[in-house]
């Protein structure tokens, strides 16, 4: 039987999943439960804000939400609930993410959103930060992130390795 | 008696007050009765949806919104309306505005924000475009309207003549 | 027999049709006339003048404007008209757009210009924020209107339906 | 007798304490205990590590890291622990902060750094995101929480009444 | 009997004045006869039309012109006239002149302005430019143009043995 | 016979001929005749000297430069030689010609640079600079500028018309 | 019997290879010893931190380091030696290289860091300024340094000498 | 007796002295000879290509160089010598330091500028920078640094500890 979800993750376009599947990546990899739903800060608010103030009822500990553009949707979530919220900036206008950054991470004083990378890298760091969060009352979640530290480590020295071959194939070693 | 306002301006923050007063001038000076309140789309959620809402209902023909940093106000109260939003980005934060700028104008497909400059210019802007729109069906602001662009003109043509004061004052004419 | 256009598309070269087009198709599924014609605010300016002059005689209530790079088009209809302006800043540059918004939004007081987002989301909007406008003397568009959020609702919530598929076809649900 | 510090608070530079403090009178407000040192990334990296890699052990829950310029301070302690770790760009340089935000929310995928605005805004919100990760265990902060946001909005409203006899000031009510 | 003006220096607007007239002092240093005024590219636009249209008629062989902010004069003045068009983007929003900078620019191809630094460097340049241009058909300029290169490269090497007196004063040499 | 060039066509690299023949283009167009060469500021310096000291001596009136990147080409001929000196920044390096205009146009007083748009626009744009440059003493030029501003505005027409059976395939006339 | 390296080249991944080989062509072409490791400042702090300050002993003289979006690497290596650190910042992030450039160069007082341009223009620049430090003390690397400009010089004349036929081939000459 | 100097510190206007005494601070702190001169690239290209054509035979080692707008002396100089050239960038503009950062550290394939970060950090740097290069071949000035690494290490430490007065002042400890 599938787990009751404790990370929400959310979405303003279904054009946004192959960026915030990251997100989901690491979760399943930690094996902690979560949803994924799509809704929008302008064209759905009310599916937003409803989602958003039910979260901590239904045992949601922390909502990862991706945006791009005029990035709302995080900091209209926050609005609705204080829940921790990670925000994911989207590369998805003219202007390289740079509009979804700001619109993400400058939030007034009173109502914080988390703001991550923009892109991939942000949202599977969104992963790892809630299972961080999850991790203080988690010794076994907070033991799998060092273990995950470690094999980081390890995959550098290995293709630090690899690279000697790359060296010696261009005739430089 | 007070007349029934119809264009409604918002503003995230009363520190704002000073670049939005100048819409309300714009207004006034065309007898066009308005409201002004404070509504943060993220401290006062519930507020904010709540009047942008029934805007429509009471009689508001436009809002006019300014908000700062990561600028959501326009863009969520757009959410709520149908009304003409026209946002009005601030020069709050670190970055000069350009957070407010992107974060008001890079609205995604759907809901649309018609945005004005950064800072007073545009709130001054704002207050004419609303009385642009009403002035479609309002033959009277029109020839307000027209007549205005006429003594902008003059304006100018009277500060060109005041210039060469300065010039020859400078030795340079 | 063909309607009188009451919004006039503006753009400053035909190479911005493929971006401009999506205004037209909003009009266009609120049966709102519209025509559709190409001039530049630097080579043709007596075209521009002449047009934007003539605009609100010939029955236009208002005009969405779209050019790229030092975008100008925009401003200098705006100074030739006092009717509504809307603004789209076209991505044609080595800049992604960038040049084309600032030169578009950082009007001066006195000549709005209706700022809408870079590129086809920006036209897109530009067109419903033209039919906003007209919706306000207009009952019948502007309960289209109403219709058409709630089409966005539905379309959020079925694209997130849809998304649950995705994820389980990744082994993430 | 003074409690044991759950969050951390470390700036790279003492000259960032009047931005970090809004961290700390956060903390304070909520009855957190919590710890404030300067180290940097660069002048102090054993310092730095040292702080960084016992702070789990000694009971830390959480890292506030505050900096400006390049900004590496908070991923340089991210690097040494798996605790939650929140970013504060600080505008301490020519470029307005926009240096510092980069530096802080561009971390590659594996280590992440939660990033807040820039400045005394992003100082408060940090200290308000470190509340709500410790809420999630905690219930009566938790409830503090959400009084504080009804504090937060009743704040809204409050103000927008007292603007009313500033628009009553200028004339324009 | 004061000289036929040969180049006429535009702005957009009278707070100009202070980054204009570096441009009217090089003219004046020159002997270079000019002519100073105010005109709107939005606020006056018959006025700017008209006067850039008989520039060429009136003996006018370049025109320098200054704006800020969404710097649209120099573009349209240049498609009214044949004439070399020099533009000064000039600091006067929030954006620090780089709004100024990209609408003045970046012209499409096809009408030329040939764009100076942002503010007072700008407008000295665009004097010299313009005495450079003069200097073609002018030996008398083109000599003084020679002269006052010599000047300022022995400006340099005095202000060079000047600054040793610095160094000694504090304790460096 | 190959007539005596009067326009020296300079680019910093090879890799700049497909922007810069844009500028050769017009000239050619106009009957301008011209030289192309290769020399960059900080590869070839002192090549660069040279060319740009004997520039005046051999007949040339103006130097259309192009370069990338830190374009300091334009600058380092701009001060061996008081010709008018057009730069064209191109777009050759990760941050899309932003560097390059930043480095040709942001001249100090003194030296000026009169400064194109980024890229073919610039280049095309520099060409026709200089033949408005010669024009001021060679009526046949000035009127062929004239003619060529009519073509450019037939031009605008002439694509209006055909857009319009873009619009009737695509279904919206 | 491979050299002693005298210089490291390191980078944050693998994927860096295909930039920071520019470097390592340099160095081989100047037969500098080096060596090519693969260490990240986040990922694998202690093997960066090991690898930075053990470098001295091992005869390393220079570091060259690249890294891209939060580009921590140079700065961090350079907390742990004194040893001159070469940083090239790398375009791997959606920001086109700013952020890393960002990252890179701003480094506070005390703690430098020699950046270098974006991408493979920066890491060849890496490696040419390597190879001047290393010549203030070997006059054979002196040598071959004049010699190489000598080279570029000469390259150039021979691209602009090609060019003609370009200019031929394409009617212009 | 004065001795030899071994760096040079140009500066392209005697108005960037402030900024740049911060390097010859450092360069005194450590007991290194150093000249300081103004050369403009731009107003004085005579002079600035005599020095630094000569800077290596008079013993100079390394130059350090401040330039602000388009700061193209570092590079300019660069193109006169193979001595290691580093490059201050200096925010003297309307722009903040960004143009003077671009033009200076983009420098194209073949000739390295070493570029620090804007303003008086970067000129510290500086400083600093040339101090490592001359401790390759100096092991007094390596004993130096080492030492005034372990100085900025402590003086953190010392920080650290009188922030908690002022933690205490403000009533949070």
């Amino acid at each position: 039987m599938k787990q009751q979800p404790v990370i929400g993750i959310l979405m303003g376009s279904d054009s946004d999943y192959e960026v915030m599947v990251e997100a989901a990546k690491v979760l399943n990899s930690f094996d902690v439960p979560f949803e994924m739903i799509v809704s929008s800060a302008h064209r759905s608010p009310q599916r937003t804000a409803d989602y958003a103030s039910t979260a901590a009822k239904r045992g949601i500990q922390a909502l990862i939400i991706g945006a791009g553009a005029a990035a709302h949707l995080a900091g209209v979530v926050a609005s609705e609930t204080t829940l921790p919220i990670i925000g994911v900036p989207i590369d998805s206008s003219a202007l390289q993410g740079m509009d979804a950054l700001l619109a993400t991470v400058q939030m007034p004083g009173g109502i914080p959103v988390a703001t991550m990378a923009i892109g991939k890298a942000g949202a599977k760091n969104a992963g790892i930060f809630a299972v961080q969060m999850l991790a203080l009352s988690d010794e076994g979640l907070a033991q799998k992130l060092v273990a995950s530290r470690q094999q980081m480590a390890q995959g550098v020295a290995d293709k630090s390795d690899k690279l000697q071959q790359r060296l010696a194939a261009d005739g430089l070693s």
